[in-house]
């Protein structure tokens, strides 16, 4: 899983390959893939599961930024059979020797489950459908349009679509893998991290990492434990603090002290926090004050100021506008790079005079050492083609007869023409995120959404239907490149292909369970839920909602001279792309991304001054000392992540037992405070 | 100036001499008494002084607790001149080297000038008299015992009383340093820490201890500006921080964010804070709340809450008693070392057959290389005994002239019996100090405030008599202790008696200046200033005000039941003081001081929390890295102390200037916030 968004974004990992790897794990005998899947991977594997749930969850509710979480749970799950399996050498009862292989598939298990927090939706077209995020788009609001969550449903809906793409990418592994050599650069990350653990030196720095991950861990848990006892009411606690004064908390400029975002800045690459900041200062520093002084005249002045056709809309829409001018440019790009990544590999099979998907000979005299003996071992285990399909079928007849049983609106034809499809842009996703390591899942949900909605029609629910539509789609195109991701991680890490298909099976049923559970928590916990300005406003439940809404009824629902300046952000989104290509790689690490830039256009720039303060503790600690930082950074910011994400748990909990916090912690004007004196004592 | 409340406090240094220091600086030549003396040091002294000055009549008006500043000061008296010189030395215009002799001139200036805002009662005995002060004691407010500050009169006050001191101790000086040898701790060490700056690794160490200090001043002074923001109200911003929840506020338990606290807590022992602590808990915790209870009982249920009939007056009350029972056990204690140490110097003169006072040979075969290279250069400039008691009689005549047109009630004769016992007690303080590094000035002071308020009764305004005289007595044991530890330091860098008397005289008078400038700016610049539960209540100015009058006019203003738990905590206070002295000092370690426990008896325990914090991150510090806390840990403290404080002079120039902060940061409970709430968007 790469750094990512409800939209998707690009993480370019360095990919530096040691001498010989697989020379130094020479002497261990790899276990054979029955034996790499066992219990205990599972059972760490469910608590990591949950562990990052919550954190996505929590991620995609506030603001919808996902960082890569790759590196924490590997820390995690090598420190927790590592010492469970320390614990039982010690007293003797230790039948099995934890590998590399198993590691991989409790890294494989974990992904899956957590990314269906995801690519599930409950922070963009899932809760998009609920009456929450209606009542504040105003369109569209007919009873045939909304779907409330519940968990029956969402559960049922999750393991007829998320196995899908499971199916429709495992004959291609050998193609992409062995064949085409992609790069995936997440998966070969995460095989080095794993590599590097099981190596003597590699353990000793995991152990120190995972003591370091663990202090930020505590740390961050504990501050969001105190700062839960200042939230007595709105606007309270450190959330609300105005550190850069009132008025520009007024515009959403403020640092909010939350060690997730601090976290997730020290994680993601400079360029995008600083497009965040430089989107934030464009649209709340410039743009929505200009356009507030037209009130009366662009947009009607005595609007409820969460109405889409006041500000509000110009706010939403605008930034769809961008969104989708990147999410075009890139599916594009990636998608001629696909056509030409595969004509060549075409060309240069014929020259050489090979079958394309043949088996040809893994022990070819170019290839490394490392290469031969991984290649050998991948094509051990094979997965015979039969399974796949029959699998695929199957899922497919038994969604197509359900899901219109959840989603009225969703005929069963609009399903079974998304299946014709759906194998051909998974095999395109899951090659482009090879190529760019950039996940396409959600532009192809986009695009669902725009298909099936106006197919659909206005009148017909097409609301609903577009949304459903989405949701089907991001999860096979998005299970789909994660799996490919996860072979290549296997190949380098010797797990057999089966460990890793049966891994991200059990995940991501693991994940069906566990993300509406997780969800509904927050969603029964927290009041105030899904809405504007509070605590989880689920930002992209509301773009998410719009788009379907866009595409079902066109433009006619935009406010006053918001289409214009749509047209000239989605243009710009494109400009820019294309300007960040053209300069070169050197260059365009100066130059903002367009998609990150979209994203406080609707919530503000408060997170983004979180994630530049995280950039800016990266930077500094880098300049002190470069090979800390580089080794100590990840496990920093993972504690951060994971300590205040786990402290959502206990606080949704304390929010489900209605204890409410003692104190709130209020900021006001000194006027405002000279009046609530007088009301305190008279 | 050691750790001292504006009540005493024991600060005792190691003493651990180095081999011998003098070879080391052998082939340095001393300059002459007045090279030591240059214009640099003094400019120097007189900035450091200024912002000394603030720091101390900050601690002053907070909670009348002053730790150490030496460190603080001989670090930054040797960054100034050390930068200065090195500039001048690449310049090519540097006439003289900067010699540790200068350094200590510096240090003494520095050190004289800002002990006038301690020794001044600006937050004792001098502000005690004001108006303020006067209508929260309730008793004794005729006019004639009231008379509130005034620029002119504290000059000329200060001017009159400040000198005779430093006359009253010159003649002594040989007996003290070279016959008796006394060790005056505070003075050795500083003599240790400017040697040490003076050795080329010594430097070294100076200049990166220099940074850090640095680092921390800035940090702090920034928090405090950062702070600063969010104070626009009564009871609004971190120093109001509820942090240990709204009970615990009430009770004053919380950690208000004093970076000033936090540092002075890393320099007072961990003895000190834990006392303070248990103080806390036990007057705030257990005491305060159960008098409460007896509301309608033990006093008068309609009182007001700063009524000294009621509660307020047995938290004032009893921690007098405190302070006195302690102060009466060290006067004791400090008096019987003075006499037997005086009567064995004696002893052993008269049986080697040597005069007592006379001018001993100065090169003993038994002295160490250091010692007699000391005493040699010690003995070498003389200060004739006519200058000295010259200068005493003319500023005594000069002062019981002026003094009574300043008091009325302060009669010519009080001021004459004064000063006939002053030299007396004067050259006991010097001596007790020197064996104890113990400054009983105030309990000199307290001594004064008792007799003469006695003498003149209450319908002569004896209580303004006693404020006065108590300021008499306390300037003159104060400067005559700091002088001896002057002579001492002296004494051990090779600076000349002259250079130090001459030091000390013009740092007087700066301080003479300065302080009562400082002090103006406090009383014009802040709201509220001197009341209880405001920025600064000056806590000592009532207890010493109530002292007065308990001088005057006996118990009969005592609340019922008070004078029991007076006698009760009078006797608690002799009693621990016994035991810590029969214990030994392994085990007196664990027995509070009762003078620290009093201290929070009336403002409360958040300074006393700000203070513990302090001594954990030390405790932490030093079991993580031992050298590197004990090396940096008063850097980091005074940098601390040093931001804060001087944060003072723009935050009050911003008050006099009335430009008020912006934000009021407030916390109110749940259901307030409601309320609150409604009256906000109603």
């Amino acid at each position: 899983m790469a750094t990512s968004s409800q939209d998707d974004d690009p993480n370019r990992n360095t990919n530096t390959e040691m001498e010989s790897v697989e020379r130094i794990f020479e002497s261990k005998k790899v276990p054979p893939w029955q034996k790499q899947l066992t219990l205990r991977a599972f059972v760490v594997s469910f608590i990591l599961g949950i562990l990052f749930t919550f954190i996505v969850m929590k991620l995609n509710l506030t603001t919808g930024i996902i960082p890569s979480l790759n590196v924490s749970a590997g820390l995690l799950g090598f420190f927790f059979v590592k010492t469970w399996t320390k614990f039982l050498d010690k007293s003797g009862l230790l039948k099995q020797p934890f590998t590399r292989q198993e590691n991989t598939v409790i890294q494989t298990c974990v992904v899956a489950s957590s990314g269906i927090a995801f690519s599930g939706g409950f922070g963009s077209y899932l809760f998009g459908m609920s009456e929450v995020i209606a009542k504040q788009s105003n369109e569209a609001n007919f009873e045939q349009n909304i779907k409330n969550p519940s968990l029956a449903w969402m559960i049922g809906f999750l393991f007829v679509v998320s196995f899908l793409g499971l199916f429709s990418v495992v004959p291609l592994r050998k193609i992409m893998i062995i064949d085409f050599k992609l790069i995936y650069p997440s998966g070969t990350a995460t095989a080095h991290l794993i590599n590097s653990f099981h190596t003597p030196q590699g353990a000793k720095l995991a152990k120190k990492q995972v003591r370091t991950l663990g202090k930020f861990f505590s740390m961050s848990f504990l501050w969001g434990f105190f700062q839960w006892f200042f939230t007595g009411g709105n606007d309270c606690g450190f959330a609300s603090f105005p550190t850069l004064g009132l008025k520009a908390y007024e515009n959403k400029f403020f640092f909010d002290f939350s060690a997730t975002y601090v976290g997730v800045g020290m994680i993601c690459p400079y360029l995008i926090n600083i497009s965040l900041l430089v989107g934030a200062i464009l649209s709340w520093g410039i743009m929505w004050p200009l356009i507030n002084e037209k009130k009366g005249d662009w947009f009607s002045a005595d609007l409820k100021s969460s109405s889409l056709h006041g500000l509000q809309g110009y706010r939403v829409f605008i930034g769809i506008a961008m969104i989708l001018g990147d999410g075009l440019y890139n599916f594009i790009k990636v998608l001629s790079y696909t056509l030409t990544g595969l004509y060549r590999q075409f060309n240069d099979k014929k020259t050489k005079g090979e079958p394309v998907t043949g088996n040809s000979s893994p022990d070819l005299p170019s290839l490394s050492y490392d290469d031969e003996r991984r290649t050998r071992l991948f094509l051990k285990d094979q997965i015979p083609n039969w399974i796949a399909i029959v699998g695929y079928l199957a899922i497919a007849i038994v969604s197509i007869i359900t899901l219109p049983h959840i989603f009225h609106p969703l005929k069963w034809y609009y399903i079974a023409a998304i299946y014709v499809f759906a194998p051909v842009l998974a095999f395109c996703n899951a090659y482009g995120c090879g190529l760019t390591d950039w996940s396409l899942a959600s532009t192809y949900g986009k695009l669902a959404i725009f298909v099936i909605g106006a197919w659909a029609g206005g009148s017909n629910g097409g609301v609903l239907a577009g949304l459903a539509a989405c949701g089907v789609m991001m999860n096979i195109v998005s299970t789909a490149s994660d799996l490919t991701q996860d072979f290549k991680t296997g190949y380098m890490t010797l797990a057999s292909p089966r460990s890793m298909f049966v891994s991200q099976v059990i995940g991501t049923a693991m994940g069906c369970i566990i993300s509406p559970c997780v969800f509904w928590l927050f969603y029964k916990a927290f009041d105030k839920f899904g809405l504007q300005g509070s605590e989880y406003p689920a930002p992209y439940a509301l773009i998410y909602r719009n788009m379907a809404i866009l595409g079902v009824e066109g433009f006619s629902t935009l406010p006053d001279k918001c289409l214009m300046l749509c047209y000239i952000f989605f243009g710009f989104a494109i400009l820019v792309n294309g300007i960040r290509d053209l300069v070169g790689k050197k260059r365009a690490q100066f130059i903002p991304i367009p998609m990150a830039m979209a994203i406080p256009f609707y919530i503000g720039g408060y997170f983004a001054i979180d994630m530049c303060v995280g950039s800016l503790i990266l930077f500094v600690w880098s300049k002190v000392n470069k090979a800390k930082a580089a080794a100590f950074g990840p496990a920093v910011a993972s504690g951060l992540i994971c300590g205040d994400g786990i402290w959502t748990l206990p606080s949704s909990i304390l929010a489900l037992a209605r204890v409410n916090p003692p104190i709130c912690m209020k900021f006001l004007s000194r006027s405002m405070n000279v009046k609530v004196d007088k009301l305190i004592s008279p």
